[in-house]
C-alpha cells in the first residue's frame, strides 16, 4: 500500500447559518444567497453541487452560542451578521441533506462538553443509518464561556479537563456503537426472534466524567460508527487526533505551516500504533476562481473590501474567550494570557500580530477577509496548479474548500476546477464505494476492529 | 366561536423503531414491513400516506433505553423484539420526514430530564424552520431507572421533582424561542445590517433546575415555537398539561374514561386562564378495518394470537420501573408500591388486574394485544360510525390512530376510513393552512403572545 492516495480528498465546509464562515464578507456579496439559510433547499442545493463535484463530504462546524464576548454583548454580532449570529442545529440539517443526496458524506460537529454520550451516539448511529453509511462526527471540546452560560455553567472547563472529558466521552460513545454485533438482527417473524441477544451487550462504562450502561438502542450502523473528524491543533489536540481522528481538518496560513502540521501529525499517528493512511489530513483553502485571472482578483478584492475588521474581532474574541474590544483598536495587541479558549488560535494571532506588527484593527480585518487561510486566486488552471503543487508537496491528503460566497463559490469550483483536477487524474470521476469510509479509503469496521476501537 | 371544532383532528403515532408500538404483535404480522425501520423511505412513506389522509400530524414517542427491567436485563426484549428494543433518534427521522412532505405536522418526544433547554430549543426551532412551521414537541419527563443509567445517574428523579424540572425547563425553552422578535431579520447587504439587535434579547433564565443565558442562535421560527404536546395523565401531569399543552395525547381504555379525562382536562385548562379550544385532546384508538367485518375480526384475532404476554410485561415493567418477573406469572398481581415510574400507568394496571381478577400473564397478554386501548373493528362504515359516536360524545377533539401493523394499517385507514369521514363532513378534504398550528386551529403566536407564553 502506497503511503498516500494518488487522488486528493475534497471536503466542503459549512455552518448551518447565514453565509458567514471563514470569510466574514460572504453574506454581503451580491452573488450570495443571504436569505436561504432557514430553508432545507439551501443546504440540499449546496450538497447536491458538491456531490456533482464528487466531494468526499460536506461538513458542518458548530458553536453553541451567539458570539457575545466582543464589546461585552451579542449586539454587534447580530446587527452586522457576524459568525454565529445564527446557528441552526447541524444534525437536523445533515439529515435533510442525507435525504437529498446518495453518495456524499455528511459530517456534523458535536461538543463532548455539553452533550451526553448516549444521546450523541444514538444521534450519529441514526444519521449513519438514514444516510446508509455517510455520517461523520467532528469531535470538539468547545471553547467559550458564552457556551457555558447557555448550559448552566458559570465558566467553561479548562483546556486539559476538556480533553480528558473528550477522551472519556469518545470511549463511551465507541463502546455504544459496538454494543450491537454486526449480524445481531434476525427479523424472524415466524419464530418471533427479532435479534440474537448474545450479540448485544451492555457497556457499563464508568469513567471519570461520564457513566453509561447501554446497550445503545440502535443496531450496528452501516459504517460501524461515524467517521471521526477532529480539528484540534494544540499539543493536546494533536495527540487526541493521533489516537482517534480518521479525518483531520486544519487551517495553517501557508504551505510550510501545512507541511509542518502534516508531517508532525502523521508521525504522531504512527507513534499511536495506527497506519498513517487511516488518518486523512485536510488543510483548508479558499479559492477565488473565474474564467480570467483578473475576474478572480476582482472577486478577492470585493471580499476584502466588504470585510468588517470588527466582525473579525467578534469571532476572534469568541474563539479565544476574551473581549478584544478592551484593547486599543489602532495599536498592536502585544501579549495576552490564555483564557480557556482555543489555545492554538490565540498563539496563531499573537504570532501574526508580532511578526507583522499589525494593529488590532488590521488583525481583525485580516481575519474577516479570511486571510489566515491560504487563498487560491486565478483561472481554473491556475487554481488546479496550486492545489496540485500543495498536494505534491505533502501539505495534505486533500483539502477543505472554504467558500468565499454561497452557493456560487462552490458552483464555480465544481464547474471550473473539478474537471481540471479530474483531467489530471487528481480527483475521482465517479464515486467508487457507497460509504464515506469508502470515499476516504478507510478500512471497514468489522466486529473485531470495532471492539478494538471501543477499548483503545 | 363554538366550543369545539366541527371536524375531528387526526394524529398518527409512531416510534422511530421496528414496528412495535401499542400492539406488541405488529412486527410479526405477515403484512408488516419489519425490516424498513432503519431506512428513511420507511418513515417517509408512512408520513406521505398520512398526508394523503390529511392527518394533522404524525408524532414520535421516545424512550432513552432498551427496556431491561423485566427478567433483570435487556435480553428478552432484544430476542423477541419488545417495545424499545430499538429506538432511533426521532428528531433526525422527523427532519427526513419533513423533507418528503409539505403539510403534515411532525411531532417529536424529548425528555426535560435528560436534555438541556438550549440544545432542545435550538433543535425544535431548527425543525420548525426546516418544515416551514410543522414542528411539535411532546414534553415528557421520562420514567425509568434504565434511562437514568444511560445518562450517568444511579436512579431516576422522583415524580414531583421531574415535573418541577419540566416546569422550569419549558419556561427557559419558551423564553429562548421568544428571544428573537418576529421581524428582527433585516438582511440588508448594502448597509451591512443583518438584523435589528434591539429585537433580540438574552433571557438570563435562572431557575431551580436550569440556567440559560441566551439569546438562541435561531431567528424566530414560522410557528413562533413548536406546538406543545403532552401526555401525562397523573394529577401532576394533568395540571402541567392544563398550563402548557396545546395537544394532549391520552389512552383511556373505554369511552367513559375518555369522557372523564376530556371533561376534567378542559375544566383545568379553563381554570388555568386559557381558552379550552387552545388545548386539543386526542385519545388513542386502534382500528382494525377491512372491506368486510369478518376480515376485520380476523385481523384483530391474528394480532391477539401473536401477542406474547411476556413482551407486554417487558413494556409494563419499564413503564412502572419495576421488574414484574419477580411476581408469579399465573397469579393476580395484588398491590404494588409506586417506584418513580409512570404513576397513572401503574394505577391503571392495578385497577384492571383487580377489577377483572387477571393473572399477571393475562395482564401482560392484554397489554401486548394493545387492549388497554379502545380497538375499533369492522368495515370502513362501522369504524367511521364508532369514531363519529366517540367524537359526538365528547371523548376527544379527534383521535390518535395507533397502527396495528405498519405501514398497512395506516394505508387501510387512509384508503377506507378517511373518505368515509370526509363524506360525513367530519374530516378535512384539503389542508387549509400551512402550519401545524393552522391545522389544529390554534392561534398564531405573535410577539405579544410569545412573550406571555414565555412568562406564564
Amino acid at each position: 500500500m502506497a503511503s498516500r492516495s494518488e487522488q486528493l480528498h475534497l471536503a466542503g465546509f459549512l455552518h448551518a447559518s447565514h453565509p458567514v464562515i471563514h470569510s466574514h464578507a460572504a453574506w454581503r456579496l451580491p452573488e450570495t444567497d443571504a436569505s436561504g439559510f432557514l430553508t432545507p433547499e439551501y443546504y440540499q442545493g449546496i450538497a447536491r453541487t458538491l456531490e456533482r463535484g464528487k466531494f468526499d463530504l460536506l461538513f458542518f462546524a458548530d458553536v453553541l452560542c451567539i458570539a457575545d464576548q466582543y464589546r461585552g454583548g451579542f449586539e454587534y454580532t447580530v446587527e452586522h451578521g457576524g459568525q454565529s449570529a445564527t446557528m441552526l442545529d447541524p444534525l437536523l440539517v445533515a439529515s435533510v441533506i442525507g435525504a437529498a443526496t446518495r453518495s456524499i458524506g455528511v459530517g456534523v460537529t458535536r461538543s463532548t462538553t455539553y452533550f451526553q454520550p448516549y444521546d450523541l451516539a444514538r444521534a450519529f448511529a441514526t444519521l449513519d443509518h438514514l444516510t446508509r453509511g455517510r455520517a461523520a462526527w467532528n469531535v470538539v471540546t468547545s471553547a467559550s464561556d458564552s457556551e457555558a452560560a447557555n448550559f448552566g455553567l458559570a465558566q467553561h472547563l479548562e483546556h486539559d479537563t476538556r480533553y480528558a472529558r473528550a477522551e472519556d466521552f469518545i470511549q463511551a460513545a465507541s463502546a455504544l456503537w459496538a454494543s450491537w454485533g454486526q449480524n445481531a438482527l434476525r427479523l424472524d417473524k415466524q419464530r418471533g426472534v427479532f435479534a440474537d441477544a448474545s450479540q448485544v451487550r451492555r457497556i457499563d462504562h464508568v469513567g471519570p466524567y461520564v457513566k453509561v450502561r447501554g446497550p445503545l438502542s440502535v443496531p450496528r450502523s452501516p459504517q460501524g460508527r461515524p467517521v471521526i473528524i477532529q480539528a484540534g491543533s494544540s499539543e493536546r489536540g494533536r495527540d487526541f487526533a493521533a489516537r482517534h481522528a480518521e479525518v483531520v481538518f486544519t487551517s495553517p496560513t501557508n504551505a510550510s505551516a501545512m507541511k509542518e502540521f502534516y508531517g508532525d501529525l502523521k508521525t504522531r499517528v504512527a507513534a499511536a500504533g495506527r497506519n498513517p493512511r487511516s488518518c486523512v489530513i485536510l488543510p483548508a483553502v479558499m479559492p477565488f476562481v473565474a474564467e480570467s485571472e483578473s475576474e478572480a482578483r476582482e472577486k478577492q478584492a470585493l471580499n476584502h473590501e466588504l470585510a468588517d475588521p470588527e466582525l473579525g474581532l467578534v469571532t476572534l474574541s469568541r474563539n479565544i474567550n476574551h473581549d478584544l474590544f478592551q484593547h486599543p483598536l489602532d495599536q498592536p495587541l502585544g501579549t495576552l494570557a490564555h483564557n480557556r479558549g482555543h489555545k492554538s488560535q490565540l498563539e496563531q494571532v499573537l504570532k501574526l500580530s508580532s511578526d507583522e506588527n499589525l494593529t488590532l484593527r488590521q488583525l481583525g480585518k485580516r481575519f474577516a477577509e479570511s486571510r489566515l487561510l491560504l487563498q487560491l486566486v486565478g483561472t481554473p488552471k491556475q487554481v488546479a496548479d496550486q492545489l496540485q503543487a500543495l498536494f505534491e508537496e505533502e501539505t495534505g491528503d486533500g483539502f477543505v474548500i472554504s467558500p468565499a460566497s454561497l452557493p456560487v463559490a462552490y458552483e464555480d469550483f465544481v464547474r471550473l476546477v473539478v474537471p481540471e483536477l479530474q483531467r489530471r487524474g487528481l480527483h475521482r470521476r465517479e464515486y467508487r464505494g457507497h460509504t464515506l469510509r469508502d470515499h476516504l479509503g478507510l478500512p471497514a469496521l468489522d466486529d473485531a476492529r470495532q471492539a478494538a476501537a471501543g477499548t483503545r
